[in-house]
């Protein structure tokens, strides 16, 4: 990448909003993980009281979207939200009635990062006072979208990763005590050739690398200023592969480096595979687990990076291959 | 609406973003209707050269952000787009390969206003010195996966309207000779109740009423203010609810209101039934006829606020409600 590119490829966020409030919500699998205990709500109802799986899915990631906005005590100025339900349903329905401007975006599992940054773009910017961001997915309506019937009873294959039910939100504030988004390094699309929809880790880990490289060199930081790097869904592979393509550079990522799927399962006894995915995964992890350290003083600086595979059914069947992105959030306890 | 709520609804573009290049190409039937000659190009061939209809609509996105970004003489900062396709597939294969970091957005048939409103938003701020929004849709694409397969043939109703194949992109730049981005009205999402996606146009014009609302209100201008008031694709129906809905206010939108789903089809010599739709139908209109318009001094001010319906046929089928937006971005000759 040339010296000109990266240098408007990571945005210094000279008023660094502030992190306000946040939320997670997960399903029963993931409440019996080792996060369990991490997340604001277990709801152990797969239909959530609806009567479907992708009502559900709004419904959940409505309680995500509400108890952030309370607890940030804002109506936010605006929602930027997507999931990964055709036509980005699963959002739509749950942000309809929330009385606020919405952006619907679709970044497949890097959502919570695409949200969270641009979130952090337009409070910046002085257009909006607070911005709520969130996401969620849903396993039985993402299994059935993407791949097969649950009644099916398909044979996963080693790679797969396992889309966790659940959501998350950031509700961000022009002023507050923190912690900030400090800096944004936004993603570009990369596509490695992999044609192969149960290895995600596998396409999305050069987009993470990508991002990663870049957000390095533009500021100067290396893997060891941040207490954690946070992908988004690699998974066990996807984890590995990352951190070789890294090793090639001689740079060590080092036992800071931790992924959202390989954290939010038990992948032995959960028969998760290569582990956890979907939006909700890295949404539910941040906002769960980190965002709360935070808050708790355990961490100071996160880089969090969701990653997303771009692909759909129907571009797999045509024999497309997969493209990625991963965009890279800077979360630190001081403005700097 | 409260005073409160409509004080952060609409944005001032302090800095103004110019638009520096704008690009359109279409397909056979909207080169054969009344704009035919304004749109930068025409594809002859409904698959574009491809073996897919949706490889021939990303192919066409493609080609609508290449010109655009050549004429503004930038590799853009950023690329926002969006479109119909599960997984908005379209953008992402359409995207892939530019050289600049990407925001994929949903915003249904809003999208071209999403697009442009966020972009304006994010050279505004001073986040990146220009950025592309873009969006386009193909009827064969459409219509299989809304739809019925295509031999099917199945007979449409009154209300229906016609997926345009067509795309447009627009760049815009912090500097430039205008014309400029000068007020951005996000939308919310409204519900009116309807469930027939056969009528697309009542499900949104309450949406555009509710944006154009507030856009009046909280900037002090009325319909008279601008030359052109254009919504995306309201089609015939939705056009005329959203005109007695402003009757109901005794405000009469007048002759310089417009709709892009009524311009780009001659509807009764083309069996387009209530007109055009899709994103691709307000990003060409926007950009072949009134961008270009614009440019040679027809009109000064344009009101560009595109519609979109965000359901799924999932959500239909489970007897769901359409949830609608409209996001309005004000295009004016002079900063102001």
């Amino acid at each position: 990448m040339s010296e000109k590119a990266q240098a408007v490829r990571t945005v210094f966020l000279k008023n660094a909003p502030a992190v306000a409030g946040f939320a997670s919500i997960v399903g029963k699998k993931e409440g019996d993980g080792p996060l369990g205990k991490r997340f604001d709500a277990v709801e152990p109802d797969a239909r959530a009281g609806q009567d479907s799986w992708e009502k559900a899915e709004s419904t959940m990631l409505r309680r995500a979207i509400d108890l952030a906005c309370e607890r940030a005590g804002v109506t936010p100025g605006c929602v930027l939200a997507g999931d990964l339900l055709n036509q980005c349903a699963g959002s739509a329905y749950g942000v309809r009635g929330v009385d606020a401007p919405f952006f619907g975006l679709y970044g497949a599992c890097s959502t919570m990062a695409e949200s969270l940054g641009l979130a952090a773009l337009l409070v910046d910017g002085g257009h909006f006072e607070s911005a709520a961001a969130a996401t969620g997915s849903h396993f039985c309506s993402a299994e059935r979208q993407f791949r097969f019937p649950l009644e099916y009873g398909g044979v996963r294959t080693p790679t797969a990763q396992w889309t966790v039910t659940g959501a998350g939100c950031v509700v961000l504030s022009a002023e507050g005590k923190g912690p900030y988004i400090t800096r944004f390094t936004p993603g570009k699309i990369v596509d490695a050739g992999i044609k192969d929809m149960g290895n995600m880790g596998a396409a999305m880990a050069p987009a993470a690398y990508d991002t990663l490289s870049a957000h390095f060199a533009l500021t100067g930081r290396g893997p060891e200023y941040y207490d954690v790097i946070l992908t988004g869904d690699l998974g066990r592979l996807g984890q590995e592969i990352l951190r070789d393509l890294f090793a090639a550079d001689g740079v060590d990522l080092g036992a800071n480096y931790m992924d959202c799927g390989v954290l939010v399962y038990d992948i032995g006894r959960q028969d998760a595979h290569c582990g956890g995915s979907g939006c909700g995964c890295s949404a539910s992890v941040l906002s769960g687990h980190f965002l709360r350290g935070m808050r708790d003083g355990l961490w100071r600086r996160v880089l969090f990076a969701a990653t997303g595979a771009l692909m759909s059914p129907t571009t797999s069947l045509q024999g497309e291959s997969i493209p990625a992105i991963c965009h890279a959030v800077a979360i630190e306890a001081e403005r700097c």
